[in-house]
């Protein structure tokens, strides 16, 4: 095994660098990892450019990188479902305490949860990384190590899918084509979504959310009010949406999607904006339009890999930028500046495929 | 039968009539009910003082009264399961399309559907009234017209407790002790609450509510923040709420129950203040606190009877005031002054029992 | 319009007549259809053969046929969303009183439910029928009438994976390759299965079924056991399946389904067979494996609309052979001999078109 | 410290012994507890007497126990929520993988779970005992050390009402009026139920369950048909019960309860039988009357605790026989003999309080 461990660290607001740290040894319960594949999130830029997001402050250097997936090189003495050679996805969120969160099966919601790349807990962005085997899902050999790593984002879309309760001939409004909003619409399109209608102000982006699937791309302008807006959509899809998946935390989306949702349907809140927003909360509340928020997902790994392994659902057209990991900065620059959808880190030297 | 038919009719805002209308004709599907006693609700004196609420606007003179419970003195002749001479509850919301909502189990978003003492829909606060019979539940023998009449309000807290999920060992914040506050907290200590706590900004509201079974009361002062008001919450209970029902649309209020709530839990939206609120989406949204609202209420008769006849849910204290119908002017103006809980209008001249 | 009204009537066990109507005049609230294509279900069969299924027995001339779509040619005086040539597909269950199923939203349960070809109540195997405008769905353009009739058995397929509960990545055994399996394979891959497998007894029923979409199949032989089969399912797999679709009725199978569906999963029931049958019950009950039945669907027209018209779910396939309306014995006779699948009359002499 | 361990040891099937072990040292999650209330469960007996259940084989010595509750003597080194003197109510079932049970919210599920007294893990009926702390559960100081202890038999009784749905003004039949019955009737009281049923073949168990709030009871005879019985349940509720809850596992009880549940309701399988049931699953089926089995419980003892200690479940009546640790043969010979209730042993020399 080699015995340098280049990792992407940041070390302060703006401080990222590339540097070399010491091959760790499993614990008991936990394998090392070659890493392959580790994309690259809009959290990990904000970290960089902010040093921070809401109560998560860096204070100490961090490596970057929760997006994730690699090779078994070696097994931790109690594990026993995997084995050196195993290709996996990592889950980044590893429950600490066996609190009730945890025991009903929220362990997303537990307090003391482990998270890749969140401070204070190290990512993945490197070349080898320790991890729970209990978060390492062995991959099917027609899954790429790419779409293990996807597997991340793609949990967003389907555990906001899995909560606004998307089935069969749902109709659903995505506000946002972003690399969240993608994603939701592959989910809500494979648990059985009748119609999707995309919204972004950029309309190269829904050029993109139409290949992915989608039946409806709405361009908004800057100018549409949040009325106008529902109304458009409504007479789009020929009824109002039964849910809508806001990802883009903008006030006035917000709005949009209260408006627009149908009676008794559902708006989840993907995106996250400023603290406090002004929106219309009569309006959903007698129309019985509920409200839902999502924090991160919880028992999705298993079955995006059913999904990715039955073909279901294509997440590769969502990378659309590779380097090296020598090159990080560079990669996180492209990602800065919104180029492209998704920047995969290559970490294997020697394996530098998709 | 008494060819008079005293009503409590509204001819425009201000302006309040006692009048004699036509005693009217049962339809095959309906019932002719000797009215008995009618609740006056806050929405009813709302159309008094305003002429409208939100989209509802009085255009024409409506009958007043929606809480209700009479008897059957004629049956329409495709009716079989009520007889003249049964005492019925009255479900004031009647379905006119058997759209997709009524389908779906969920007749009261059924845009169509006729509600009593909604424009211009008439109510029933007068002598005579004819309504769906399928809408009329029968009273066990142990169950008052009174506590028929009040399975409406009841009927708002089933509903809203109901659609938060209230269960066995909850814990339950309610905002505001008003009618809507009482019956929520009936209803959720019938449903398994292991600890309820009220608040509200009148002491002597709060000691009803404790007579009514609340675990702890929080009277709340004008200048209390809606962070310390949650903190407070959460230091009287020891835990926050799992659940958090806000009966008093107040803005604020709306906050608090938003930071008051525990991660994973519900905030029902039941008070509705003004149309637009600013409240905190993203500590929402990231705790997975859903939010919730309702629109009146279905299905809840059947059970709201089974409550009552089995004695375990207690309504009679909430009437404090009872008055004639001939008196209904005063009976408003006592409820506009928001003098004691629930005002009982009594329509049957020989019969002024509870 | 034609004044002759050709219709398929069954007048007792055996004998199956094609005999001239009166047209029927529409009620206020109702539609009078040019009937276009009418499948036939093995009940239409059964009551031929038998006179009768369980507890509905003939006991007077019954139109037979329920899987129906056609085109109004008239509409009540109440009806409001449908009009003159609108094309539509016809729920054949229409409840007569709005009773607590009803209002629940369970409406299939109403026990004083219409439906057509049950008797005393009429079916639609004529040239022109009236039904329920409510109760008739317009059918968008760019699907067939032969697909409209085909939502019937569709609706049988999404009422048992909806109650099944099948979702992204479920794993599906369904037990049975004939119009019902083969409409739950399609739904369930709609609803986002990643794997499903069926058995039958002959292997060209599984030839269709690999063609329709499943993943896996198993030809059953007459001597397994149903602890071996099961032992198969879970080997072909890869792991038990979470959820069981039975459409056979027979007591292996249903034996069968018990041992081979995995822990906390479900088990539906939707082929009937003998009244009684000896089961593993503990051993379902202490893995938490729940048993559910079907009786027909309920709210399941619009969104079979919306999968066929966006072109999820793919239903032509099913459909073997087509008959004019004045070939009905014909027709019936080859359904009896269980050739091909689903065997459409034609009931339009001017549009015999799919 | 005491360092003598007295322990009730099955050895074989029918060899109870009583013996002294060594007083065990946690582990850094582990609490170390005296012992002070621990109830005999059928199960415990049932091993006595067969040295089996199921596929459960003792193979070697096993303590018995598993209703129970102690008091903290000493904790692990990473414990932090429990401390010396604390007095908890023990979950005898504590997952020992984060498998995808675990992970879902039902570790009750996990096949590998850990449980008391379920060959081939000890339980807990000795004076010390070590414990996963996170399954210790702090007891306020109004619920006494048995209430503790009988939480176990209530969570059986909590994880059955809320599998079955119960609710507020649920109608509830229970078949049996043994622990299992009492604690369901018990609870569902808790949840809401406006009328329960009560069935079994002995008067004298039947009053006890009047005493804790059934509302009706029903005595069985040998010689009752299911069917007859069915009816017998209907004419006494005044209707189907919505959910019944089969506690003897008896094959006429659970085709009793199949035909008398109502439409659309459930029936929650609890009483263990003979592996194979002849039942009218068709009936079952066609009405959508659903069979849901349990094993175990999961996440029932925080508000086991929440409604012990608001009062609002009183469990005290079940105990009926007393026994000091030293004379556990006599306690197991007494609940063999089907006397009283539930037997309790003290296991603390110097408190034999409740």
């Amino acid at each position: 095994m080699a015995q340098e461990n280049l990792s992407v660290v940041l070390h302060a607001k703006g401080d990222l660098r590339l540097e070399t740290r010491p091959v760790p040894e499993p614990g008991p319960n936990e394998v090392l990892l070659q890493m392959h594949s580790v994309g690259i999130c809009g959290s990990d830029v904000h970290y960089w450019q902010n040093g921070r997001i809401g109560d998560f402050v860096l204070k100490k250097p961090m490596v970057l990188g929760h997006e994730a997936a690699g090779r078994v090189v070696k097994v931790g003495s109690a594990v026993t479902h995997l084995k050196p050679g195993d290709r996996v996805a990592i889950e980044p969120g590893v429950p600490r305490e066996m609190d009730e969160f945890f025991k009903g099966g929220q362990y997303n919601l537990s307090p003391t949860i482990f998270f890749c790349a969140t401070p204070p807990d190290d990512g993945n962005l490197c070349r080898y990384y320790t991890h729970s085997a209990n978060f390492c899902y062995k991959l099917p050999d027609n899954v790429t190590f790419e779409e293990g790593a996807l597997i991340e984002p793609l949990s967003v879309g389907i555990h906001a899918c899995r909560r606004a309760g998307v089935t069969l001939g749902s109709t659903v409004l995505i506000c946002g084509a972003g690399p969240i909003g993608l994603v939701s619409l592959l989910v809500a399109k494979a648990m059985g979504a009748s119609k999707v209608i995309i919204t972004d102000l950029f309309a190269e982006r829904l050029g993109m959310a139409k290949e992915l699937g989608a039946d409806f791309q709405l361009t908004v302008k800057e100018d549409d009010g949040p009325q106008q807006l529902a109304k458009k959509v409504e007479d789009t899809l020929g009824a109002q949406p039964q849910i809508t998946i806001e990802c883009t935390g903008v006030e006035s989306c917000i709005q949009t999607a209260l408006y627009a949702t149908r009676l008794g349907g559902v708006v989840m809140l993907v995106g996250l904006g400023a603290p406090m927003a002004t929106v219309p909360l009569v309006n959903a509340a007698v129309r019985e339009v509920d409200i839902r928020g999502v924090f991160r997902y919880c028992n999705t790994w298993p079955m995006a890999i059913a999904m990715l392994s039955s073909g279901k659902v294509n997440v590769k057209p969502l990378v659309t930028h590779r380097f090296p990991l020598e090159q990080a900065v560079q990669a996180f620059e492209t990602t800065r500046q919104g180029l492209g959808l998704k920047v995969m880190l290559k970490c294997d030297e020697n394996d530098q495929s998709p």
